[in-house]
């Protein structure tokens, strides 16, 4: 249904951008992201924009002839959304990389799409602001970021990257340029195109810039690490946080497995695994902030008491830079070090009501034993959203996929079933349009595919993502 | 277009609900909103329904026989959005008006779209939660505040209602009962159909049910009155209560005129008028939460030092209930108080960058002076949404109208210049689709018309709103 690109194509592509490959100068990594269980696909040409102009330029060729375009940042997607599964042009965002003005009575910044999320958390802090959205991966481009509503460690006191978008600049799949949102933080002004666009992954249009909110940085942060023996005590202590009136930035679990094979992975011990004879099963790790050494002192002692009176085992404060680095280094690295130690690895991205999350794991644990796979667990349990990954270690790939289809039919069931949702933070793309069918229903994913053909007639942008299977 | 109801048509809705009047029996409130001046119209019938399932047969009747729907909640409105412009079919909500569960582990609470605001406030309050937004009118439902994603008072420091739909029941237009959204907190799962229908006044479904997000209540709460000079000099210590890590949950600002009106209204004088002489001219009146007296009483310190420093007369503080009372008092009964001066009403709710406006209302007031207006404004200084109530006193209607359109096109064309948008928290209706048209251009207007078709493709629901002009 789509056409190729022809030397008459790539000739007029070229015209209107100088920043062109083709066939074997392709950049190799194009073809795939960090998820390539999906599939891989090199595409024909790919591009690399400085301006939405010329990404524009380039889309309405591509529109014009009928040519699928996939948009793509840093690529570190997990659910295959930059693939570009059927070829044609890819369109590489990563060198629209400028922060380019700070708005400090409206507290905005504008970016370019491409800009890394580090690079802007550490641009921002620099002037003693904070960009509050926290993902995981700190080098995504903020554009993928927002296409994916990203979530992150601060979601639960911050909100997800959704809550910080004011205005983005689009090229749609006709190649038009046009602007949704503003500065502003209070709109009732139609509806809001701004939000369909954050979460449609590249889909209904291209993010080439951001107006992106920020706060003044808290000025003090401390971290805990709180061993328990189980996951369930661990999980009932996270409602009586919020109800204590403390409201952590960050608040982490883990099963003892996870840290296990992490710390192998970054070669430091820094989470206790044993206390007085008894082996630490799960860790909460939280992180407070406030606006002096006081506050946030008696917020740690607060939150240590609550802990301890509901059945920790102890409280271990990281209150110095280099403290807070070492009881966060184990927790940044869960994904490298997962893929360190299997060949094949496939991940699942469910969020279920917080006070289910210690069943669901049960239940998950369970269902994974009787699929016959190695499942490494963690999650952000101030929001309900788990990331339970699959191993192959020794198994075919074909082995591998059946066992995991199975499971993944099982555990998105069952999360559906208790009121949770298919993906909290990495999205669809390719890999999961099949569970999100299930979960939402047909008529969901007809609403879906209608407004895909309203901004995308030809359907020809990031096609086989998110809703709409060719 | 459509179809006029017919005995048969008439007989068949009778024959799904038992809350059915027609002709001389129709509540003759159902032919407006708060501001008749866009326009009134009786319905054909309408129907009081009591469940979701009523409400789905009702318009699958409706569906099947091209009458036009219009869901209606209080009535509240200031744009028109509730008023059935085509007759047929007026659903009322305010039955389905029961708050059905509590989830204090999730924090969630689960309500029918009937119930009202002040309901939902004053319950979650005797359970020591918050439900967070806070619009001025207290007596509109929920489903109403969600369609027009109202904002109010606290939206600087909590967001507006969108930051609080975590789910609904939809009817669409065809009849069909659907689902959007879940209990969590964090998603990626597809398109964001739940945020689309946030902000879509009853053109893409009819909100029947909700899930809404509730906090612990803060504990202590205290208001500032903060006489100025001149408004400029008010605003521009907004952004410094942000930079100085004081995030009041209210920043109102009023001019001298509004507080005279109010005022007399209430029969009840709070607001300084003079202090040594020199006549204020303007007010902040800010809400400063936190969890102990220590707290907010620490806040209110700085707050004052701060504002005092920025050229501030004075600082009132109201720190127990009744002094809370008279302080909002005023505040709370501008539409009223302006009402009641007025033969005829128009509004506009623009907002513009914080920062930008003072500049705004100077250009507003002259441009209204200019047209031969009585011009009164407030508004959120917080997030720059600004009321401006246009009063027509002894002219005629043709000439008010004549007068207004005029301020109209110059007030709204600036604001967008000013990087605003048309509407902070009222939302469209009928009254502002041409401001709308004019603010987002017409490619943001198709994609709307689009969205709206896909939802609604024989264009029953509440036709003639937000962006589908017959």
């Amino acid at each position: 249904m789509y056409n190729q690109l022809t030397e008459e194509i790539i000739r007029q592509i070229r015209a209107v951008s100088d920043h062109v490959t083709t066939g074997e100068d392709i950049n190799p990594d194009y073809a795939k992201d960090e998820m390539p269980i999906y599939g891989t696909k090199m595409p024909e040409l790919a591009v690399q924009p400085r301006s939405t102009e010329e990404v524009a330029a380039v889309v309405k060729i591509c529109y014009e002839n009928n040519i699928p375009v996939t948009p793509r940042g840093a690529g570190t997607g997990l659910v295959g959304g930059a693939v570009p599964l059927y070829g044609g042009v890819l369109i590489d965002l990563s060198r629209m990389n400028r922060i380019k003005s700070y708005d400090m009575e409206n507290f905005v910044v504008e970016v370019e799409a491409g800009v890394l999320l580090n690079d802007l958390a550490a641009d921002a802090r620099s002037r003693g602001m904070l960009y509050p959205p926290d993902p995981g991966e700190k080098f995504a481009c903020l554009g993928g970021n927002v296409a994916t509503n990203a979530g992150g460690m601060r979601a639960v006191k911050y909100g997800a990257t959704r809550d910080y978008v004011r205005a983005m600049t689009v090229v749609l799949p006709t190649g038009e340029i046009t602007h949704f949102g503003s500065t502003v933080s209070k709109t009732s002004s139609g509806y809001s195109l701004l939000n369909l666009m954050i979460g449609s992954e590249g889909t209904l249009g291209i993010i080439t810039e951001l107006t992106l909110k920020i706060i003044p940085a808290p000025k003090n942060v401390v971290s805990l690490i709180i061993p328990f023996t189980d996951l369930e005590t661990a999980l009932a202590t996270v409602p009586k946080f919020k109800m204590a009136h403390m409201n952590p930035q960050a608040i982490e679990f883990m099963e003892r497995e996870i840290i296990l094979v992490s710390e192998r992975y970054v070669g430091k011990a820094v989470f206790p695994k044993d206390m007085d004879g008894q082996e630490v099963g799960a860790y909460l790790l939280i992180t407070l902030d406030g606006n002096s050494e006081e506050e946030v002192g008696a917020l740690t002692e607060k939150a240590a008491e609550l802990v301890l009176e509901a059945g920790a085992m102890d409280v271990l404060v990281a209150d110095t830079p280099a403290k807070l680095a070492d009881a966060w280094a184990a927790r940044s690295s869960f994904l490298e070090a997962i893929m360190e130690e299997t060949t094949l690895l496939d991940e699942c991205d469910v969020v279920v009501p917080v006070n289910r999350i210690a069943d669901y794991m049960k239940f998950v644990n369970k269902v994974g034993g009787e699929c016959g796979l190695v499942i490494k667990s963690f999650g952000h349990a101030g929001d309900g959203n788990i990331h339970i990954y699959q191993c192959s270690n020794d198994l075919s790939r074909d082995e591998f996929v059946k066992r995991v289809d199975r499971f993944f039919d099982i555990i998105y069931k069952k999360a559906t079933d208790m009121g949770g949702l298919v993906s909290g933070e990495h999205g669809i793309g390719s890999g999961k349009i099949k569970y999100l069918a299930d979960s939402v229903g047909e008529t969901n994913m007809a609403l879906m595919e209608g407004i895909k053909r309203v901004f995308d007639p030809k359907m020809i942008l990031n096609p086989g993502k998110v809703c709409y299977r060719i």
